[in-house]
């Protein structure tokens, strides 16, 4: 049986650091540096980012992906308003209902779509219908959209383009979730600016924890918005996410910036996810339940195969809310040997 | 053209009060009373509902259902909580998030089932399935369904028992908006018993507005849940419900449980809308959408006799989230004329 | 013993409502009324109060004060804000948190003077001060006052004036708690406009119900604030505070203003006041608290004089947060003979 | 003119975390882990705060002192619940309004005393007092204290019993803000578990950061009470607190217990701060605030003092709400000639 801690398809984030990220980290420990996030390295984050997104950005940076997207969706959304996000979304299911938190209770309006990705012409039907009633009805207020998805799949820069016109036709502004984001850039080949506010996207949660980083994620405000800042900034605090010694999140993140480390990285995850995928469809009892563009792998396949793979070692996740699906991710730490002992797992099973 | 202000058909709640509801709030005018419900007519209120009810009850009255239900569930529900309820239920449609401000953000989740009822089946397979990633998921915790129904049907006291018996599989208590409850009650020839506590009901919101009141409305809890209602009590001030002159309520609860006057004028209201219904179904032209138990009837028939019936002084509501589909509602004070007036027009339109 | 009934000093909310708030009721409910505050006595209700406010004015009705104070401090304020307020203000002692529950958590900062009025000088010092931190402080947002206020004085226009003066030049708005504004007008001789928004107030909590109403108060906010109004009007909804059948709270709102009803009875309960002030003051065991503007009268006594009071049927409040200290309040209903009675019994007590 | 960076007194939060810490977070970097806080490092903190408190504790790492203790407030106190702190504490005054925002809206009530400790006498005396109206006032719900104290004092094993048995007394549990425990326990030389649960402290928010890490804090739950673990392990998660990679927070945790690391580190700061408190306040024109027992000195001296020695390179912080006051943090890595070169400055200064 091959070393169970090699056949880990949990999750990015079981996987450890890159190690420039960590030596950011241990560089940025020298000394004295200004407390909560008046630091030299956060203060370098709008210009970092600025660059990496070719137009002026404000960043807040912080621990976590939750708090990235509760603290904007309760900045851009009041607590009566109506957040319309796919069915699948991280925010409506697996963040323990975080954005109603920090929104005061706003309402997550699933709009269903193929492959994980909101269908615009539904969304118009959607947001069309709603607030009939005015304030007996919740105020349409948000779309939030995940790039990669949590099907594994990524928005081209049209189809963002296409739910971003229904959103400002109604006046709303565009979420995105971004914990997979390097994920979705490498796959698309597109520049960070095209799939973001090129393509409408107001607000990004930049994500650095699954992409590499140990705890790094930012919050990406496009254009001059004053307003979001200073609510994101009262929320950041009010939430517990202004670490004192932000320094050490801020490196992280520059790090991931550096010469595209973050891209590098998240290239070689979908990389190792092709190749799983690649195979796995090749076997007659096993099919793909989504296209592979990220570095998820989301199989449908026996009850026995599942079983045959877990008496094997091999760490995945059933997927909650679909029967005899399982989901396999890498990460650039994926070793190929594990991919391989896995593909040589499902021949050998049932 | 008919009177426009008889052909009211848009809702009971635009209706007057009753008159024995108006001369018990005159009569209540005498002299001083203690504020904050500890007046006389408040303080019997615990005993006209527990004799109602056939069992020991506490009450807790105020001005809006909205507030009554809202109350109930942020008693019932952490903040992190599941609220299961069918997907046309009044309190996720039509209460402007009021559940989820008092609830501090719970989450409000749709369970299917015919003619506005909740499907036992699949609530158990939805619980069942539902807070499988601990904390990442919201936490099922209350079951919530209408009486009668937002479709204006009526759940028998087997119906409810089915129900009760998931959620209590579940652990979870049981919410019943009972914004028309006289109104199943009469339909169903149940007694309140039957069709609550015994069919495993926890709280009940009463609603008298709707049933020839000005403005009252009662929280039942059912047994001995002292835990339940000091959050009640605590919510109730907190939300600025606590009326200092509360026995201008209390004293209209007490006239609709007066020798039944709200059943009466529930039956009143129901025997209106089966006339409505059975004369409506024989237009060839005209579909009832759902079964007419209480007293709402949803038609279904084309635009062009919605905009006759409109152009001829009809007020009723286009059903929100249906395409053709209206709403006719009768209260005890909907004349006959008016049902006949409207008769007369649907077979003299397109 | 005299007649328990009449000899209650407890609060001008114990008193009936006046018969001509309740004919209005009664006529108000004649036939059919659009529902949620559409009908025509609330429609009317933005002329009768530009009207009486001499300018042009937007009114939300509703059945309570602490509902009218919260919705519009949830407004004034984000949820990281400051509103000052005096250590005796309702709002910070007898609300039971609504407040803080409607602006989802904000901070009330008491600020001190003389009998119950909030001293300009150290409110400007206050608000200077705070905020320095940044985002560790919360923010200043509000400058709440109480006309007349809890210690039964009434601000004078330029008092008014000298604090609105100080928000402005912090930039924020004042808010005027007027749970018993009436008695203010009355006393002051001034013009409810000369009081308020000639004074700077920009949004007023109007008081019926201790002004002979049965369920009465509204938001009146002066100048032209669509951006409050949306806010105000989604939490008056999400409260639970939007009755359905409003015509009967917009009927009494309508009565008072009319022929100055309110302010003849608050003029007779202000009388009253005075009378028994004066008595009282001439007793050489009792003194007043604070000025007797309005109709409260605190009285600084022996614990034997309270003790003979209550075993002769006296009703009033302990003042809680003061030793020896009780609060008297008469109403337009306040008999003179109770007056005369409780003059009485302190002539023969200890 | 002295390295500017050397003269930094400002918070023991700008300084760097300790080497030690940091090989402990580069050596949990090590292979895949379980997301989520069930990784090997978080799995073995119950133990070793077990052993370090010498009785069975539940501990949830996190990221940042405000998470924590909002997440324990939240959990203690309900929505209409009343917090008594010092008026100096931390969380009253510097988190943002974080507990507000956790506890959906609980009120902070100021219970005076001297050096930064509450007096229990007072603090009895505002307890009994309060909530006398029942529903109308916010209810007694959570006493809080902060070890060390804001103004650099620690409370004994007796003062602290003093205190709880109040709080017991009254039915209140007992936080403690421990962001400086480490210092507090080095200056009182008592043991953790004398100046925590023997001395009726229920659960306390660890704090990590101050200490030498560089984002490691602890909520520390004592006894067993799984209802507020639930709590708490919910809204950690709601606000966005459970870190994907929790293992890089737990190593940190984790290497300041190992072999008393942290006590070392905090013995450092507070000698250091001892130092420089004698020597200053030998200066004829310096007068020393408060006692100086942990590692933190409050100077009152002239406004010239403060301008020479902000124009010569001291970092500290003027404190607010005093006036000439400034105050001067320590910590391990204060250099000694930083202390000498600040003494200097004094001597030659105005």
């Amino acid at each position: 049986m091959p070393n169970m801690r090699i056949l880990n398809f949990k999750s990015d984030n079981e996987a450890p650091a890159h190690e420039k990220v960590v030596d950011a980290l241990v560089q940025a420990n020298d000394g004295y540096a200004t407390a909560y996030a008046a630091d030299e390295w956060s203060l370098r984050l709008d210009q970092a980012f600025s660059d990496y997104f070719e137009t002026d950005v404000s960043v807040l940076p912080l621990a976590t992906g939750t708090a990235a997207n509760s603290i904007i969706l309760g900045t851009l959304s009041p607590p009566w308003g109506a957040i319309y996000c796919h069915p699948n979304a991280h925010i409506h299911n697996d963040e323990g209902g975080a954005p109603e938190f920090y929104t005061h209770g706003a309402k997550l309006c699933p709009v269903c779509g193929e492959n994980g990705k909101l269908d615009a012409a539904i969304l118009d039907e959607t947001i069309t219908q709603a607030g009939a009633h005015g304030v007996h009805n919740v105020a349409p207020a948000v779309v939030s959209i995940t790039q990669a998805t949590e099907c594994g799949t990524a928005y081209t820069a049209d189809e963002i383009t296409s739910i971003s016109e229904v959103a400002k036709k109604h006046g709303l502004p565009m979420h995105m979730d971004g914990a997979r984001f390097a994920n979705a850039v490498s796959y698309l080949e597109a520049s960070p600016a095209e799939i973001t506010w090129r393509a409408g996207i107001d607000v990004l949660a930049f994500g650095g924890t699954k992409n590499g980083a140990m705890d790094a994620e930012a919050i990406i405000v496009f254009g001059n918005r004053p307003d979001w800042l200073e609510g994101m900034h009262r929320r950041r605090k009010r939430g517990g996410h202004l670490l004192s010694k932000m320094r050490f999140v801020s490196a992280q993140l520059l790090a991931l910036l550096e010469n595209g480390l973050g891209h590098t990285l998240a290239g070689q995850a979908n990389l190792k996810a092709q190749k799983l995928a690649k195979e796995l469809s090749a076997h007659q009892h096993i099919a793909l339940v989504w296209p592979v563009e990220a570095n998820e792998v989301f199989i449908e396949t026996s009850e026995a195969m599942f079983q045959h793979l877990e008496a094997n070692g091999v760490a995945f996740h059933r997927w909650p809310g679909y029967r005899n699906v399982g989901r396999l991710v890498c990460s650039f730490q994926t070793p190929d040997e594990a991919i391989d002992a896995l593909i040589h797992l499902t021949k050998t099973g049932p």
